[in-house]
C-alpha cells in the first residue's frame, strides 16, 4: 500500500525516529509506521493552530455519547497504541484540552508545540498534560528563541520557566533538545546552567 | 507558519501542480497551498482504504443536523473552494458516497483512486460522481495495469470499460495519463487506439 511505501521512505531512507501523521485515513494507514516499536508516530489530535477548530472541535457521536472529534482521536490512540510507540500532538495553546486528553489517553506521550511564539504557556501546559509519573510530554520550543528579537532574553525567560516548573512539579523530568540557537554559544551556556536532566544536541543539516 | 514552508517546498522546490492534503488541521493549514490559483489541492474526504471508516464515517453534529464526517468535509470544501483549485479525494470503492458527495459539493473536482487493484468499478464511480457537464473526476488507474499478471489483458479490459463509459455517458471527457506501463509500447498503443480525448505522458523520474 501507499502507506507502507511512505513508512519505508521515512524510516529507511530518511532514517527519522518518529513521524507526525494525520488520523484522518484511519488505522490501516498508521499500521506500517507502528510495526517497528523502535520508531514512533505522533498522531495529530488537538493542534495549536487557530484552524484546529474546523474539524477537531466538531461534536461526534460515539456509541450513545457525544464528544469532540479530537477526544475521539485520543480514545482511538489509547486503543491503537499496542506497542507503546503511538503518541498524540496536543498543542500548548489549549491547556483545558490537554487535561481532557490526559484523562482519555492516560498512557500515551504528547508532543506539545505552541509554547512561546504561538502564545502557549509552558507551566499551564505541563500542569494539565503530564502523567502522574511526571513524564509523558515533549515540548518543543524553537521559534520562541531562535527568532526572538533578543534571543538571549528569550533563553533566560525559558530557563526561568524551567526553574518554576521544577519547583512546582518536582517529579517532572526536563530534557532539552537544542536545535541550533543560530550557533549562539551564550544561549547554549544559559540553558546548560539551568541543569536539565538531559541535553540532546540536534545538529540540523 | 509550517504550512507555508510546506507549500513552498511542494510548489517551488518539487514543482508539483497539485498536492493531496488532510483536512484535519483545518482551513488555515490549506490557505498557503490555495493562494496560487494555478496550483491545486485535493483534500482527503472519503478515501478508498478499509480504514477510512475509523474517522471519516463518524457521525458529526452540524448545526441541528447529523451527517458523516466526510460529508461535512465535502461541505467545507465547497465553501473553501474560492479560487476553483480545491478538490476532494473520494474513492471509487464507495459509489454511494460519491453520489452523496456530488450533491454536497456540486462544483469541485474529485480525485478518485481505487479502480482496479482495490476493487472499485470505473463505470459505477463515474455514474455516481460526474458533474452534469460530464466532467469533474480524475480517475487514476495504475497498479491495475502495471502490476497485473497480464498487463496487456488488463489494458484491453480498461479500454473496453472506457468504450462502455463513452456509450452510456456520451458527454463525459476521457483523458488518459500514462505513467509508464513499464515501458510497454503494446500497452500504450492499445490505449491510444481507444481514442481518449487527451493523452498525457507522465515521465517518471
Amino acid at each position: 500500500s501507499t502507506a507502507e511505501a511512505y513508512a519505508r521512505a521515512c524510516f529507511e531512507k530518511l532514517e527519522v525516529d518518529a513521524v507526525t501523521l494525520s488520523p484522518y485515513l484511519g488505522y490501516d494507514s498508521l499500521q506500517p509506521f507502528l510495526k517497528d516499536p523502535s520508531r514512533g508516530v505522533f498522531l495529530l489530535c488537538k493542534t495549536s493552530n487557530p484552524g484546529s477548530v474546523d474539524l477537531q472541535d466538531l461534536t461526534v457521536l460515539d456509541g450513545g455519547q457525544s464528544l469532540l472529534l479530537y477526544e475521539k482521536v485520543a480514545r482511538l490512540a489509547q486503543e491503537w497504541n499496542q506497542t507503546n510507540n503511538l503518541g498524540l500532538v496536543a498543542g500548548a495553546t489549549h491547556p483545558a484540552a490537554l487535561a481532557r486528553l490526559r484523562s482519555l489517553a492516560p498512557d500515551v506521550w504528547f508532543l506539545t508545540p505552541g509554547v512561546g511564539a504561538q502564545g502557549g504557556d509552558l507551566h499551564a501546559a505541563l500542569t494539565a498534560g503530564l502523567r502522574p509519573d511526571g513524564l509523558g510530554m515533549l515540548v518543543p520550543v524553537s521559534r520562541a528563541i531562535s527568532r526572538a528579537e533578543d534571543p538571549h532574553a528569550a533563553d533566560l525567560a525559558l530557563v526561568e520557566e524551567m526553574r518554576a516548573v521544577r519547583r512546582s512539579l518536582p517529579d517532572s523530568g526536563i530534557e532539552v533538545l537544542i536545535p541550533d540557537f543560530q550557533g549562539s554559544e551564550a544561549a547554549l551556556n544559559t540553558v546548560i546552567q539551568a541543569r536539565p536532566q538531559i541535553i540532546n544536541h540536534n545538529v540540523e543539516t
